[in-house]
């Protein structure tokens, strides 16, 4: 078996092995990164981290010479998309050998966006694709219907509730925030209307604007019920 | 190419960039009415804001005579629906000149609502009507429970809760407050039951409540998958 | 037009406005008692609620005796639950006279349990019955998982944060509380994990039991569609 | 009617009363359970409760004991998933007679899961089976993308809040804890950003996050209905 049926190919053993070991190192890595982060760290599992974070970039360096190496038309890969973030996954790493900058660190995290390689893999994300279109019209129009929901909630409930709570509602851009956690029906709790005014404003924007949230999520469950059935139609057809 | 043409007409190039730069123009407009409400802006923005505020003001002034004159039965545009807006959208600055009034400031915001116009250039709100009009019934019905069910919980809630929450459950309009931010799964969390009956209570209203308010927006996805359906056997038979 | 088919008939003119006549005044009774409730009411205002009571209870009084003059099975209309709801409508006001209980008063509120008489009117609440009845096993089915799932989170919160939080989770049926604020997602913020296990034990309740609670909402809004379509393929058939 | 007959079948009338009696039993031991753990109970109920328990531990041995006797396969229930959860049902109790461990008690309510037996009696749940075998993939799909989409949330939030709110937000571990509240919509108002990067990076996952976390749902809604249809069909062909 050839170094390129391995690196650039799916459908060998080979080539499957190499594409789960990188699947496992880039969990294995954003793992990592994120235990990092937490404060605290006892000295042991630092060391243990940094050491680790070598090793992995180690790997990440060799597979991405091999892929360098084995792409066919010769510069294709180092300017593909998966390209350059194989390659902002890895920067970080060596920059840093100079100069220790923090927040550079977190770029690593980049690496997450290899796992969307899988798309190749699962025939359902191309299903979701279809029915994305077909549905795609009624989703927009949700969208905008969304933001301009949220943006007249915000005029309104600035207008109910600004003279009564200058410190929560101190402008319509600061509204917004209220907005969005409202119509989301998230509802922290850091900011809500105290006013009869801006209570029943609440009401009425709710019951207008929970359908509005709500509905872009029932039409992308029917039309994936659609582009099931039409594939089940081509296959007996 | 006429005047009338580019005003009145969308099918044609001029009329097409005089529809999208209005549309630029309200957006603009409404951005800044929204910056303007910001809390301690500099000097400098606030100068900008006005300058910005008296342009916009004269080009929508300019499309006013434009489209008043060009209306062809004469006066009909001045007494149409977004005459009237357009109207609105501009008199508050020229009133204002006299006297300086700032709740009259937001009154042009109206503008936003010109963005309604939009309405003819997409076939996906003329689906939304239909598929309205499909489950209008049921949609009314729901609506009806929803009230009742809104105003049951309240009764209940201050039938439990207003001896041992006095100040948070004072009377049952009070108490609507809670069955608005519960049964819409908001839960701000400025009210909420203490006692035993309260939270049995509270656990049964959610049981039938959640289904009753989120059926409406299942229901408008069925429906509009629906039309979308008999567009596609229209085109096709 | 005699007096009975004003009273119990619907399909003439009389009978109509009879019905609507009813309806208006328990619209306009429940929207009193609701008010009565708000603290710091001015004495006029007392004073015109209470007037009002009595001639809205006289109003209800005659209605009822009409209903039973011309019952034709003599005592059906007495015995039957709209009969007992009239006069537990009415009971209160002739109890209190003698001795005034401020708890009878809300009784009177089982007024609006008259407007479910509006059944007969609306063609969408059959509907929705069918719709019910096709879906039943279904809910049912998610309304023992969802008891189950609630207990289940239960139990499981109050073994990771009993110990600390001894205050919020003192046993197994407070904790219901927190999951029942939880998996229908209202969130009031009153109770919440704080221990590593708790949230992780959470995040799993949440990812299972979301689906849970909410697919009965989508299988009445599919089930109402079915129902809808049945009734065109009826008329047209 | 032979011993056999009541404890392993459930299609004799004997059968039935002894399955409805166990499940009576299991329902009344699992209430008791949780009673138990409520705090300040009279001396009077603790004593009924214990006495309760010795009661309900005896009758669990005699069906376990006859449940052993009359398997068929000698040893098949002792190994069977039922048996062993029937064992550590009762296990429990016998073990804490010599040393009284309140950690161990609750291992008694395993006892609920026998409850799943009724399996074999609604048909409701096969269908549930089937609906999610068709739904599958789609719901693979989105349990992935729901993982990655509240990562993701974490990460860009202990991006913008880390520095303002060193407290709430000390790790991206953390910060998964405010992605699950927020992105569920459950939104206790424990941690909620408040710089204004923050702010519009929640609007932004939200808006993402709320139809990937919804979508779920309605596909298992509307493969039920497919299922109730398929065996319709079936039925009547």
């Amino acid at each position: 078996m050839k170094l390129t049926d391995i690196v650039q190919k799916n459908d060998t053993l080979g080539g499957k092995l190499f594409d789960w070991a990188t699947i496992a190192l880039i969990l294995y890595s954003v793992l990592t990164l994120t235990i990092e982060t937490l404060p605290n760290l006892s000295p042991t599992a630092v060391q243990f981290l940094e050491v680790s974070e070598i090793v992995v970039t180690v790997l990440f360096t060799i597979e991405y010479s091999l892929r360098v190496a084995t792409s066919r038309p010769k510069l294709k890969y180092v300017f593909s998309f998966y390209g350059l973030i194989d390659l902002i996954a890895i920067a970080p790493f060596y920059l840093s050998l100079g100069f220790d900058v923090r927040s550079i660190r977190l770029v690593r995290l980049v690496r997450i966006f290899r796992l969307l390689k899988l798309n190749r893999y699962t025939k359902a994300i191309d299903r979701f694709g279809r029915a994305l279109m077909i549905a795609k019209e009624e989703i927009i129009l949700f969208v905008l219907a969304t933001i301009a929901m949220l943006y007249l909630s915000a005029v309104g409930i600035y207008y109910f509730e600004h003279a009564a709570q200058p410190e929560q509602f101190p402008s319509i851009p600061h509204s917004l925030w209220w907005a969005v956690a409202t119509l989301t029906t998230v509802g922290y709790g850091d900011v809500y209307p105290i006013t009869m005014g801006g209570k029943v404003f609440t009401f009425f924007m709710l019951m207008l604007g929970l359908g509005i949230v709500a509905v872009p999520a029932g039409l992308m469950a029917t039309a994936l019920t659609e582009v099931r059935k039409q594939e089940s139609r081509e296959k007996s057809g």
